[in-house]
């Protein structure tokens, strides 16, 4: 087979990433399937290098760095240092900057030696980039080979304010192809594989992100989501996800899949190896006033009384919903035993959870679905024709060309007129979901509706490749517009994660899932939940999920930071 | 002909309004052109109750309920009478509801007096809606014979937002058949015509609400916009209109034409006699928690630092700037007029005016058009179809049931597709306009942007009934989502705005549209201005709305209340 144009642009792509990276940080290929521990046997990494890179909490990175201890060449030449490596480990980068992320280090080195002071918030912090945010000066292919050599003139909006802030960015991120799959693999770049276990998907969209954070190849990382891109390779990697509400922080500016899509709109989809990550961006963002950068974003700063949880009785004495199962697909039983092990540790810190009723989430799931589809794969068709590299329908290691998994079938184009049919039953569940959800304040006893929502993130830990299926466990919240954020919790345990029969199944979608379980199979994958609260409760989602991720630590279960 | 069903159906609805109204309310029929005399020469309303229905500031009227001058029983038979005697002479009215309001009203008077408190911000104070707003036990049939008897299980948000506040609901009022024209009249209950000139169109299509406040019917009423809906019937019935951002005040359980378009959301649009009136509304819905009534309106209470102009200067030395035309359709003599009263006021208050160039306005335009266009009518067909009624292609007179007027043929349908391509071009807009907003921060001398934008809310005043054409003047704002409020500036005055030649014309439509120009026929016709302000600034558009008001009156040009 003789190779055409798209092949060899794409080889010209994935030669320059190569070639970005310094002889001196090439690894030898491995051949185990957990790949955390390669960072620190590898050699490449000095000690302060492996101390810089495995300090989780980007607070005390920050501080670190203003402070001195390290200056930003160091830290910045480290994590560029384990970005290559875990690269190698697992396929997770597009693009590598490093020589420009060293040469802006060093300038604000001396900016901070000069003045005594930051720049701004995220003085010298790497912070890596999903491909979809336009970096000036670079093409953004998002996996598409057709897009390949796209120069963009301009930053995106949340690349603007990370510059502005002080941050330094040196990568860019891996994405599946049509960025619709809750996997990682595409014609250009290839599979990105979780560094967990590599015979399991990292999750997706942003599964690069997903695999470099959970290396620890960056602490804090742009995904996004609109339907759990940031949230399932969260929840697959062991890392902190979030998804904000429709329009909080500012994504012009960045590539998209379904571009025009408004009904349920993309995400800026932060992803950390710690809570701090997550607050310290969103506040940083909001208090950047991105409204003046994107004119979607609405006008609203970070709300400091709303971090302090001034609706929600200052923190104390909380009360949770929890959510066993959506109605729809099964967890798994680790995923079970993640929640178990949450609902007794907020208990634990004082907190009460009481049961929450899933609400219509097949009806919230297929509108969701029927909304991505709308266009009748119009929007794909048009990015791959200019290359003619094939779509990909299946994300199976082996999978057959003609091979179209269920989920992915193609589906007649809607008019706009069906499309604001679905708007109006969008509208309606909003509607019942939010009165449902209010109506709660007559069971919590604290005179409040539940302050949050912990739910699972997905029916199962990480899949081996090809094997996830629609993300219904997070885009119900894309649809209802609800912040959602995903901690890590506990790692698949084949001793207490025994096999188990469910007595009732909803379906035999649901059955051949709930099938799928095997302990030895999943063995060691992470597992995390979700953390939900109401439209626009930015604030307070990332005050409770720093109140849920001390109650898990304090109780010793949830293991943060690489497995080394 | 036989009467048709729908014929019979339409014709009960008005018997039923008819009906509602007391035989002592009656007056006889009038020939005069100009019927806002007509409140105070008939004979049905005393003394005190002129007084009560005369005082436009709502803050007044408020007070003077709180304070016990008047009860609520009295102020509310007052503007029950004068709705009823507007309605005679407008056909403004959908609804009339007098008793319950009665009732209400001595409910509130019987609280007030055992409690020596108000029940809300809005205690006393009848409240007019437009025959969108959903009220139990009532149907809502929006000028369409199909949806006569389709009765409401529940109150709008809204409806029930001022419930809660106090208010008094009385009467509904007149649209335009598919809400989408700039004029009133629909096959149910007929046309609505302009009480400071009857041959002359209220505008629409909340057309209703403009006549009968124009006629101090109401002091205070809830209109619609999704493209000047509230602003051009404020415009052309010399009162205040108010068009706020997406989903900033809640529209949950209203029904609307085109009902799940939400490219370009429609928003809750006051209407009023006084500033005061758009201010206490906004204020008194925002500080209600509206989010909890609609999941789409926005967590976003109202701001008193916003209202204070902290982002503005505190108010003082503010820089307006000014757009005399908007590239497309050429304002007309009296407009012009408005324009310039507005500039010497202000200025003469000790704020500074520049110029600004419009900046895409027909592209906008275009793109805004297509998406209310976008269903090809299968939405209007919908509504049509049930009863077979007629659909209304001509607000003329004498129109020829064949005759669709420019702006009104036919589309073909959009797919999905088709819309999310549009809405990657009006993003696109709303950037390059709002980046061009902020760079007039070089030019103000303030340090600031333009803190406001002062421009035509239509290119004429109010015109002969059929003549108005698609209202590019406020549509821009809907498509940009700026909110924007119109205030009443002066009148035609055939001694200064004569006819004038214009050098340069924007193509055939304006040619013709210019020509219409004809001091005779628009003499006495209110003329207002539009100020516009940057996404999600509600707050400070009404402080400067106020600034710009106190300014007009200051300098003793402005004509509020009615012209008696």
């Amino acid at each position: 087979m003789s190779t055409t144009r798209w092949q060899e642009l794409a080889k010209v792509k994935r030669d320059q990433l190569q070639a970005a990276i310094p002889k001196e940080w090439i690894v030898s290929p491995r051949s185990e399937s957990n790949v955390l521990r390669v960072p620190r046997e590898c050699g490449v990494l000095t000690s302060t290098e492996l101390e810089i890179t495995e300090e989780s909490d980007v607070s005390v990175l920050l501080r670190n760095v203003a402070g001195k201890k390290w200056t930003s060449v160091e830290v910045t030449r480290a994590f560029c240092k384990r970005a290559a490596i875990a690269h190698q480990m697992t396929n997770c980068l597009t693009d590598a900057f490093f020589d420009a992320a060293l040469t802006r280090a060093a300038e604000l080195d001396e900016h901070l030696q000069r003045n005594g002071k930051v720049v701004g918030p995220l003085h010298g912090l790497p912070v890596s980039l999903k491909d979809q945010y336009k970096v000036k000066g670079l093409g953004t292919s998002m996996g598409y080979a057709s897009w390949i050599g796209d120069i963009a003139e301009d930053d995106a909006a949340m690349v603007q304010i990370l510059r502005e802030s002080g941050a330094i960015l040196y990568v860019r991120t891996n994405v599946p192809q049509t960025l619709m799959w809750t996997e990682t693999h595409n014609n250009v770049y290839g599979r990105t594989v979780n560094p967990h276990n590599r015979a399991l998907t990292p999750g997706g969209s942003s599964g690069g992100e997903g695999a470099l954070i959970a290396m620890h190849g960056s602490v804090l990382g742009l995904g996004t989501d609109v339907g759990g891109s940031s949230r399932v390779p969260a929840h697959f990697c062991g890392v902190y996800g979030f998804k904000p509400s429709y329009h909080r922080l500012p994504f012009f500016g960045a590539v998209n899949s379904l571009d025009g899509q408004e009904s349920i709109a993309t995400a800026v989809g932060p992803m950390s190896t710690s809570m701090s990550g997550l607050q310290i961006l969103t506040k940083t963002v909001l208090e950047s006033k991105p409204w003046h950068k994107d004119p979607q974003t609405i006008r609203m700063p970070w709300n400091n009384d709303a971090y302090a949880l001034a609706e929600h009785g200052g923190g104390k004495g909380l009360c949770f919903g929890i959510m066993w199962t959506d109605g729809t697909l099964s967890p798994h039983p680790p995923v079970v035993r993640a929640l178990e092990i949450t609902k007794k540790a907020v208990e634990a810190a004082g907190h009460k959870v009481i049961e929450w009723t899933p609400y219509k989430h097949a009806e919230l799931a297929n509108i969701t679905r029927a909304i991505w589809a709308a266009d009748g794969g119009a929007d794909y068709q048009a990015a791959l024709a200019t290359s003619g590299e094939p779509l990909i329908n299946s994300m199976k290691l082996d999978a057959d060309p003609n091979e179209v998994v269920a989920h992915r079938k193609p589906r007649d184009p809607l008019t706009a007129y069906d499309l604001w049919q679905l708007h109006k039953q969008k509208r309606q569940l909003r509607k019942e979901y939010m009165d449902l959800w209010l109506a709660t304040a007559s069971q919590t006893g604290t005179g409040r509706p539940i302050d949050a929502l912990i739910c699972p993130a997905a029916p199962y830990a990480a899949v081996p490749h090809g094997q996830t299926r629609s993300a219904v466990y997070t885009m119900v919240w894309n649809a209802l517009d609800y912040p959602a954020l995903v901690l890590p919790v506990t790692e698949v345990d084949p001793s207490v994660d025994i096999v188990k029969t469910q007595e009732r199944l909803f379906g035999p979608q649901d059955e051949s899932l709930y099938k799928m379980y095997d302990p030895e199979i999943f063995k060691g994958a992470p597992v995390g939940v979700q953390l939900v609260t109401q439209s626009q409760e930015e604030e307070a989602l990332l005050a409770m999920g720093q109140i849920v991720d001390d109650s898990l630590k304090n109780g010793g279960s949830v293991v943060t930071g690489p497995r080394l």
